[in-house]
């Protein structure tokens, strides 16, 4: 168990964490924010991160159909999407944490901040763009894409799909302001999605066409703040090694070493576990003395007292 | 012109100030972001609030679109709408204003702080709902939204149009936030669209049918922040008597005790300037040494170095 001296946490909730559409969002977060209250009880200083895949695709859906009833409208860009996510999700957890910590009768302000990330035009990643987002499409689809200067890449069998780039965060534009209100032992919701990611031009924060992967995020934000601990709340209850094969086997303890080398093996998959292992290791890399915890919503109680979940630590 | 001691101003923008869509409000906010530099450049430390009406029924409409396409997706309420919309003028006008700053060689954090205000679910105005939102509808659609609960008006000869609620604002949630940013130096937007009206039920906020009126919030922000001076920003240069007559006024100078009497008289129209005037008195009958100053986007050079607007004072 920890013990009660004032520590300080960042949390990075996964998709499973938060749901697809606004009904599933308020009960998913519910769950969430339990866990998270928890956290807070622990006597956990916390920022809190999440992914906002389901959302801002669900947000730039519904502003592509507004364009073709109301042709007036001009078309929202993904990080106009983006910045709208980080307060339809804000604005849901924050007030689910609230009111689980009132329950527990704890009175602690819960914030969003709108949270801008600095990338680098001449990032390799925007030469090879691979990030998936939204739902298969037909080739028609897809050849319309590609027109509009996107790109696609074919899931066989499937059809098609979107992809971008998940360009390295250099900066998080609002880290003074997160840190004041961190500081000031506010918990900060930030960097929703990754991050609007920009571009920095002429004294101008221009929106990129990107996506910054949440764990990427996640360990710069643990980072400046300096955390104790980062915690990747995810689908599975631990890190796997030979995940789901027959002798697929549960890693509870991990060094960086031993990740690095199980990643090299290509044990953990890309897109999923992979960005999350090297996050722990980006972060442990600066912060000797951390820790980073990976594990799911449903067994974050169970984790935190050290009976599930995989703990990495330098 | 003002000295050069530290000031404390809150400003509040007028939809005139941000435009229609994507498209305007990128326009909009550039030219508004140049005023509010100026006053950055003046030495004030700023607090923005702004309107969300074209902003929140975009969003709104596209949400409501989106169903239409993908039965899937449940309904978002105007809560959540709301909250989008935050993110999406929060993220425009932080950038645009940070921008113009740099410009002028000023480096100051400009950041947007996701904001609900508490208001009473016994308040009188949720019996007299008063507040018209979005375009105008046919007959049929009035009564399609009055059977799911909302309330219309006949707007003759024009159609019908929606009407919702503009309960007092109680509390502004996020203050202890939003003051700790403002007292260490960053220009804060909070509140937008008047802040996110919520009722407080069992430990937890619940989002309420409602708008809160964007100068009564702005009126609540100076208080909570002791400004010396309130900002309001409109589409007229100055406040006038007999506005639209032939022996229109400009009114330059008004003591509380004028705008009180001018008031009665019915000079100021429901809705649109008169707001702003009860915004005004209510400030400054807290705040007995502040400024209120009322005028437009256009005049805000001339009016801050006391050539146009106007000015109120107790």
């Amino acid at each position: 168990m920890e013990n009660s001296s004032k520590k300080r946490a960042v949390v990075s909730l996964g998709h499973n964490a938060l749901g697809y559409t606004t009904a599933e969002q308020w009960d998913a977060v519910k769950h969430t924010a339990h866990a998270l209250a928890d956290l807070a009880e622990e006597g956990y200083d916390l920022a809190i991160t999440h992914s906002n895949g389901p959302q801002v695709s669900m947000i730039h859906k519904a502003m592509t159909e507004l364009r073709r009833i109301y042709p007036d409208y001009s078309p929202a860009a993904m990080c106009v999407c983006s910045a709208m996510s980080q307060g339809y999700v804000g604005y849901d957890l924050q007030n689910s944490l609230k009111g689980e910590l009132l329950k527990k009768g704890i009175s602690r302000n819960v914030v969003t901040l709108l949270t801008q990330v600095t990338v680098d035009p001449y990032d390799d990643a925007f030469y090879h763009p691979a990030k998936v987002i939204g739902r298969h499409m037909t080739a028609e689809e897809a050849a319309m894409e590609e027109r509009k200067g996107n790109f696609t890449k074919e899931d066989p069998g499937k059809g098609y799909l979107r992809v971008v780039a998940t360009p390295k965060p250099l900066e998080i534009v609002e880290i003074d302001a997160i840190r004041t209100l961190f500081e000031s032992g506010m918990i900060v919701i930030a960097a929703g999605g990754g991050g609007i990611p920009v571009i920095e031009q002429n004294c101008e924060l221009k929106g990129a066409s990107a996506v910054i992967e949440k764990d990427s995020i996640a360990s710069l934000l643990a980072e400046k703040l300096q955390a104790d601990r980062l915690i990747i709340l995810t689908g599975v209850d631990s890190v796997k090694k030979d995940f789901g094969k027959e002798n697929e086997e549960a890693l509870y303890e991990l060094s960086v070493s031993e990740a690095g080398r199980l990643m090299e093996e290509g044990q953990f998959e890309e897109g999923t576990m992979k960005p999350k292992i090297q996050a722990a290791m980006d972060f442990l890399s600066v912060k000797n003395d951390a820790e980073v915890l990976i594990t799911s919503i449903e067994a974050i109680e169970d984790a935190i007292a050290g009976k599930n979940g995989t703990r990495i630590k330098r």
